[in-house]
């Protein structure tokens, strides 16, 4: 008699079942970033996230029992799967954190849904003030520790900085996709901090950054190395 | 016999005609901004603008053909329509300019939806990047003139700096919008200016600016008193 690790119902069986719903959540999700960024929030059906993502509607309203919940998942899972490689100055991990994110809004779909769902205005039911507070908090800790560490001067107000650049990025990624499609992305985005910093470090900390316009690549490909033992969890959705 | 200039068909009648003209034009793109502003460009129609300009179809059609022509006479109605007064520090008259568009942002209509039309992503068939241009080409040309008198670094690249003041100002609006719908958009407002001004002009010119928060309140005032003779080309269209 076999035992129950190995007749699909034990231990191995278990891993299989979560491995594959995890699988069909990540299809599901992809196709629904794909969905929010083609149609936007309030155009887009279940029915066209069914068609894209082919699992059943079973599936689909197992993980995500509504439009809301598809929504707030892309939102999380764009500003919360890209774990930033830890630095010794904790400005240039911010500035890693802003440039691999401008990077992935120029080769990852669920980014460019993430981002666009959190402009959408019509998108009233979500919460658009999430990932905006989400991405301000990490900001706001990587300042705090900057200036714990004497990398920025004393009168900032972490917050107040870490708010004014997410909100600028926001923009700057706006803009970027109305005058290039998002080309221009990273080269905006390092003029960007470029003018953001000098009133928040000393010019010998400025002077050791790297802003440049391939940051952001470099960063994702670190990444990527760092964990080769989990593909998937970096996998992206491609932009058309 | 009644002259021509009397009888309705002479100077003063035409002038009349033109005058009812600007009128009508002037509610039919009032209208067309509560419009965009609350359904976006694409589930906007133009019955819905009817409705709510209560104007005839014919009217309608004859200033604007299209929903494109309304959406792109919204566009250039609230990038277009602001005189900032001259100031002989042109910082000052930059930080003017945006400070003046916060606060339109926080009370009139117009200002918001052509803020929306620019960042709508569905709005496709429109000309998105011409407000971001515009309004950096207003912004580069003050930022010139600012480091002809010395009030600019001369390592500024007047353009980069506008659009990346442009650009900032898009992303800060919209958070501002998710976070308190306006309500703490100036106070945003003077908070980007301060982290984008230290890298730009030297300490003196910055110490002399007027940042605060009702300085856009301050300035439109001033422009309406400058104007009081055409009240109806400054009139808001009432925010809900």
């Amino acid at each position: 008699m076999a035992s129950r690790a190995d007749d699909g119902c034990g231990w191995k069986g278990r891993r299989a079942v979560q491995e594959r719903a995890i699988e069909t959540r990540r299809n599901i999700l992809a196709a629904a970033a794909k969905v929010f960024e083609e149609h936007g929030y309030k155009a887009a059906t279940i029915a066209d996230v069914l068609a894209e993502a082919d699992v059943t509607k079973g599936a689909l309203y197992f993980h995500f029992p509504s439009k809301e919940s598809l929504a707030d998942g892309v939102l999380r899972e764009q500003d919360e799967q890209f774990p930033t490689p830890e630095r010794a100055g904790k400005l240039q991990q911010l500035v890693d954190t802003v440039m691999v994110q401008a990077y992935r809004l120029q080769t990852d779909c669920m980014a460019r849904a993430g981002v666009r769902l959190t402009l959408d205005q019509r998108a009233g039911s979500i919460d658009r003030k999430g990932p905006f507070a989400r991405w301000a908090d990490t900001c706001r800790q990587l300042l705090e520790t900057a200036q714990r560490q004497g990398e920025v001067f004393p009168h900032v107000v972490a917050l107040e900085t870490a708010e004014a650049l997410v909100g600028s990025f926001a923009g700057i990624q706006a803009m970027s996709q109305a005058y290039s499609n998002y080309a221009d992305l990273t080269a905006r985005v390092g003029i960007l901090m470029r003018h953001l910093l000098p009133g928040v470090a000393h010019a010998p900390v400025l002077a050791s950054l790297d802003l440049s316009e391939d940051r952001g690549e470099r960063v994702f490909a670190e990444v990527l190395a760092l964990h080769s033992d989990e593909p998937d969890r970096f996998r992206r959705v491609p932009v058309n």
